[in-house]
């Protein structure tokens, strides 16, 4: 007799990311509703299940979808517009005009689902996100059955969405309401930085956060300006301000975390509260490098995010990861810090658990949701492979990403978005972004390059 | 009446990367014998010239090839058997145990045949390569229709392929006999390192080059233990040696350059001496960081490098470039350094000018030889575009690389590789790492992971 499952996917092997570090060849994975149902050999998944759908996985690693843990996923219309600027000159000239003109529920939506493709493309499965108008971005979410975090920016002054903070805060109130259920995207608390939110504002929303039992995430020490910015203003750096405010605990999660002391790195572990890592952003806009092994070390769990596409320039949590490992070897002189398979560990487990995730997604287990990657190892820069965690963080291309379920579902298929339409996307983004370009008297070469 | 060529491009933007930094939009490139014959718009194209064979490159750009200016290409069979170690235990415990059980004609031709593969998917069409059998090296570049200059490693120990200096100068020799007029492949004198050369070893090889009009490159300055070695070797650090022999002039290339004083720094500019910087190797060695913009405001020119796969872990040179506009930004503090435009410029016209090939190679101009890569700009990681050389080196994935044309020869036409067998390669790439696995009592994963 054989239990049902909707999907099997038999062969390849599994990298499961449990805590044995458990690797599996010729695997076998049972899917049912989103769950897995059993992960373990091909043998054993064939002699005990039967489903309508089987996908082969010969020739690939299976391994649990990436989490992006700190992006502004629709300022992929943005990308590419300023480059190599100081920060000030970028922030003010470029990114802040171009988001007063643009940032509304179209442009959202539609950079959303250009992000969408761009990270499911390379495996990333659940993104959080922070940004305007988070019930669109959530809409393009589920429409790409991307799981997603939506996190409202709350900011003191006027954002495009809301004219107050209070506005700010009933709109993620009803957001909060809104989502309530669904199987991909949740709300959750994102007051944008200490620097831009009162003091009011952060334990108001931190309130929110706890009374709907949701994680609260803020940029938090990412410049040292930030930092004499925050004690101008308060009398206290960030880290002390959030605590004198009696906001941190294990549900809050700071985007950067770059410029931390001793004293603030072991304040931040005893209160567990964790980092998202983004050393492509922080190293090309010049912000500095985060002391990552010294907050490993101090027990602080650290997730890996791209930051938005205006900084990085791309969102594959690949490049973010390689890039890490190899940065802080030559920042610490230490080629053993931040070994292949503890990085690897950070994008998956490290996130699961900076969200309160971890009983849910990060690792391949039974009881776990399916958000299941394919790998294809059929690829000239992945031969030979004597080592799956070196290929993941040094070797793999974001292209060699094959195949990617989330929640059971198949969104890509041996390349091929399932979920919509690219061209599409492709087609609205060129138009709000050939518009955009002539208010910089840019020349967007779109249209020419594509031969129109 | 028109005029014939073999081979007509039209449509598409292209980057010539002439020294006015001219972009066509709708171009048009006609090649005839290897040499780009016109370069311009499709519509002069069209009118001037007829061709039994025409691609089309709308929705692309189109780039000169890439050069990698420092790699070992057959190390690949090496890729990811040891990371994340201090270095005297990868070197001393893994690479040279396995070069020293593996390093052959067959080991060379295969493992170079693979990282052909890989470089032409990313772009790459010349590359210099140092390592052992360059013969074997030269006969698959060949074979794969690549560009190489060949560096057999000159050492005062005994090689796998030279029991002495004298027989590996003879070697180089012979070499250079042997290729001449190969419109692909070139040998170049390579020593390995002052530290592995003794002094009459780096002047007659600086002879040798001299006598057939190639260039010079050497390891230099790649790690902080390899001065004091040199120091108390031969009382000088490195520069001074080599400049005491009469050694440095414009036809010297260094790879690495990670630790050199201000002085040194001034005499490379005055000496004409390059630099091949190899920023993922050097981070993920923990060896340092080159001081690169300070190079260029000197007069250095710098050109990039893979380095070997047992390093680096790829042989894409976009990481590189995109790693080096990071790292650079985040090392000095200042987010300007390293722009886009010239970091392209780096890995196309300096390395071009480093090997002195900028009469021949680098820019897409007419008269130059004719090396075409077409990039896909029809990706979501590519969308939109306002700007292009910030899109090659910040958002670029290697698989954007659709075509690649070298010498006026297709090698890879739509993501095919045109030229050889790539399955046989990883056949014979798995048998090699199978037992080079079972000797350091690993399992390669390779069959089982593959699902034999």
């Amino acid at each position: 007799m054989h239990e049902h499952a909707d999907m099997l996917i038999l062969g390849g092997t599994i990298l499961t990311m449990d805590d044995q570090g458990t690797i599996i060849h010729h695997g076998g994975i049972a899917v049912r509703h989103g769950e897995l149902l059993y992960v373990g050999t091909e043998e054993e998944a064939r002699r005990r299940f039967q489903a309508p759908e089987t996908l082969r996985a010969d020739s690939c690693l299976l391994i649990p979808g990436l989490i992006n843990a700190h992006t502004h996923a629709p300022m992929t219309v943005y990308r590419g517009l300023a480059d190599d600027l100081p920060l000030d000159v970028w922030l003010k000239e470029y990114i802040w005009p171009a988001e007063g003109r643009t940032v509304n529920p179209h442009m959202v939506y539609w950079g959303t689902l250009l992000a969408a493709d761009e990270m499911i493309r390379a495996g990333t499965t659940l993104f959080v996100d922070m940004y305007f108008f988070e019930d669109d971005i959530g809409r393009a979410a589920s429409d790409a059955g991307m799981r997603a975090l939506l996190g409202e920016a709350l900011v003191e002054f006027p954002s495009p969405n809301a004219k107050t903070p209070a506005e700010g805060l009933a709109y993620v109130r009803a957001s909060l309401e809104r989502w309530a259920g669904h199987p991909l995207v949740r709300p959750i608390l994102q007051p944008h930085s200490t620097y831009a939110c009162s003091p009011d504002l952060l334990m108001r929303s931190k309130a929110l956060a706890d009374e709907f039992g949701v994680p609260w995430l803020i940029h938090c020490c990412e410049t040292r300006q930030e930092i004499e910015d925050v004690r101008r203003q308060t009398g206290k750096p960030p880290v002390a301000l959030l605590d004198s405010l009696g906001i941190l605990d294990s549900h809050v999660i700071f985007a950067h975390g770059v410029h931390l002391t001793e004293e603030e790195i072991a304040l931040l572990g005893e209160r567990g509260v964790s980092i998202v890592h983004c050393p492509e952003s922080n190293m090309k806009l010049a912000s500095g490098v985060a002391p990552v092994p010294r907050l490993l070390q101090a027990g602080v769990n650290v997730a890996f995010g791209t930051d938005g596409a205006a900084s990085n320039n791309d969102l594959s949590l690949w490049g973010d990861m390689r890039t890490a490992a190899m940065l802080h070897k030559v920042a610490s002189g230490d080629p053993t810090v931040l070994p292949a398979r503890q990085v690897f560990w950070m994008a998956t487990r490290g996130a699961a658990k900076a969200f309160g995730l971890d009983d849910r997604l990060g690792s391949l287990e039974a009881g776990k949701r399916a958000d299941v990657v394919m790998i294809d190892l059929c690829r000239p820069n992945l031969i030979p492979m004597y080592e799956p965690y070196s290929h993941l963080v040094y070797a793999l291309h974001p292209s060699d990403v094959r195949t990617v379920i989330i929640e059971g579902r198949l969104v890509m298929r041996d390349w091929e978005i399932l979920t919509f339409d690219e061209e599409e996307v492709f087609c609205k983004i060129g138009e709000m972004a050939e518009e955009l370009g002539r208010q910089w008297g840019r020349d967007t070469d779109w249209r020419k390059a594509m031969g129109q």
